[in-house]
């Protein structure tokens, strides 16, 4: 199979570089990076070992790649509009695009988009950053989850796990609305949370206060998902979630970093449409809608001009 | 009629001279300005006129003070158990205690801790503040509202009204649940925003999202203040404050100068105590639930031990 990288950064190049590693053919779509790695090649730090690509398929607009079987899109959410003129170049009538991204609707827009696309959801559980020009640096975990949003023939998907697993990433296939809706239970509390309190997961753990508030926004979430339709979730998997979290490092989560760097944060996929998507249900989110606002508020005078 | 004066800061300070200029018999509870006023007396800048009390009956502890008809209590909520002390030489059999401060079920603490004493609300709309030893300075309005909670003679509180207007400051009577309820539609939401995003009250109205939320929040009071039997009160009265906000200077309320100076912010009153009152009569607050565990974080980290 064919791969497409969509954003050769922390989570496309780590996981595009181990398909290529493998034997893959795999074409990486890059922006700033790409006379750097044109000449010195893709470098990926890692704690499962790691390796250098000499000579990657780069490219630095997708109307210059070939069509792919499958296209991993690991760009930031907020850049979703621009998918409408960068993905057209990558599709055949049978490729499946994996959204690898955080939150909720991110599929259903890419779908009103691309009405025949094939898409599945992506969801990675891994530490990894872009620490320089051409260089990832992949710190733990690495697991990626895909889940069958509309793929026709989902042997496609089980191809793709293969391969992830081949090349040494540990794949599996979940239930769609389930998997994004439990993300999101971590999600929606400690991506804002850490933002609104300027502060990291650890702490609001450990005050009383915010440890209550962090456990009914996420039973918010639970409640958002099972008048949705999710039937395997229920208030167990908050304490689940916070017990998982007490024994992780200190975190700052991806909309923190964004925060502190001043770039946008994903607070449209994050929260506006899960919680559209609830209230349209009849379900009502109070703390993560004020959550919400909290963080539109911040943003503005956050981000810098691009 | 005898005064006492407990807290002789911007508000004790201000409304404590006027008296005494006006020929009252006032005494004032003085603390780090002590030897400062004896010497120099009470300077009062203000908007309606300045001017000089050069020999104030002052004092440093109440045990040296006389009984008095009428006790002002203009100390921070934050400091509440210490009226267990600070109150008894003041009181004879028919003393009436105004608590001029914010928040909600101060009354009700108070009268816990003297079960006979008659006890009325001092509602405050005035924009002063203490800005050198012994020199209060008034900005602008300066009205007060006076609420029966248990006094046994409204005339007593009639004459304390009457003796305010003689001294220039605008007093008048109200129905103590509906005045402490509708005080907190404005201050429950403004004095924690403006800590929680580190703003002044106008940024907060012309942001979209966060104009949203504040009415919210004032709808939340709302709802919990007719749950518990406050009838003259409903959604109009939010876009009333609303709107009235819209007109004022840019303004930080007393909690985000507390906490600008790190100083305990009063959380109890004004936000744990009507959380507790209105869950007590099945009504719940979320959003200002929320609001209440941000603060109680911050609070942890801005607080300078005394």
């Amino acid at each position: 199979m064919k791969y497409g990288i969509i954003g050769t950064g922390a989570i496309g190049g780590y996981y595009g570089a181990r398909l290529a590693r493998q034997g893959q053919e795999v074409h990486f779509l890059l922006r700033s990076d790409y006379e750097y790695v044109c000449e010195h090649g893709l470098q990926v730090d890692s704690c499962n070992g790691s390796f250098h690509l000499a000579h990657p398929n780069v490219y630095r607009s997708t109307s210059d790649m070939p069509q792919c079987d499958v296209v991993l899109v690991c760009l930031k959410t907020t850049t979703n509009k621009r998918l409408s003129e960068l993905l057209p170049p990558l599709l055949h009538k049978d490729t499946l695009v994996v959204l690898i991204r955080n939150g909720i609707g991110v599929e259903q827009d890419v779908q009103q988009m691309f009405p025949d696309v094939q898409l599945a959801a992506g969801l990675a559980f891994i530490c990894s950053a872009k620490t320089q020009p051409g260089r990832v640096n992949h710190q733990c975990y690495g697991q990626i989850n895909l889940g069958n949003f509309s793929c026709r023939n989902e042997a496609t998907i089980c191809q793709v796990a293969d391969d992830f697993n081949a090349s040494g990433v540990q794949a599996g296939l979940v239930e769609y609305h389930e998997a994004r809706w439990k993300k999101a239970v971590w999600n929606m509390p400690f991506n804002g949370m850490t933002v609104a309190l300027h502060t990291q997961t650890d702490h609001l753990l450990k005050h009383p206060a915010t440890r209550r508030l962090i456990r009914e926004q996420m039973l918010e979430v639970i409640g958002a998902a099972r008048h949705l339709g999710v039937q395997n979730i229920d208030e167990s998997f908050a304490d689940k979630m916070i017990s998982t979290t007490d024994e992780m490092v200190p975190y700052s989560p991806s909309m923190r970093l964004d925060y502190d760097f001043h770039r946008a944060m994903e607070i449209h996929y994050l929260y506006t449409r899960p919680i559209e998507m609830a209230r349209e249900a009849g379900f009502f989110m109070p703390r993560l809608e004020m959550l919400e606002a909290e963080l539109k508020f911040l943003q503005e005078a956050n981000v810098k001009p691009a």
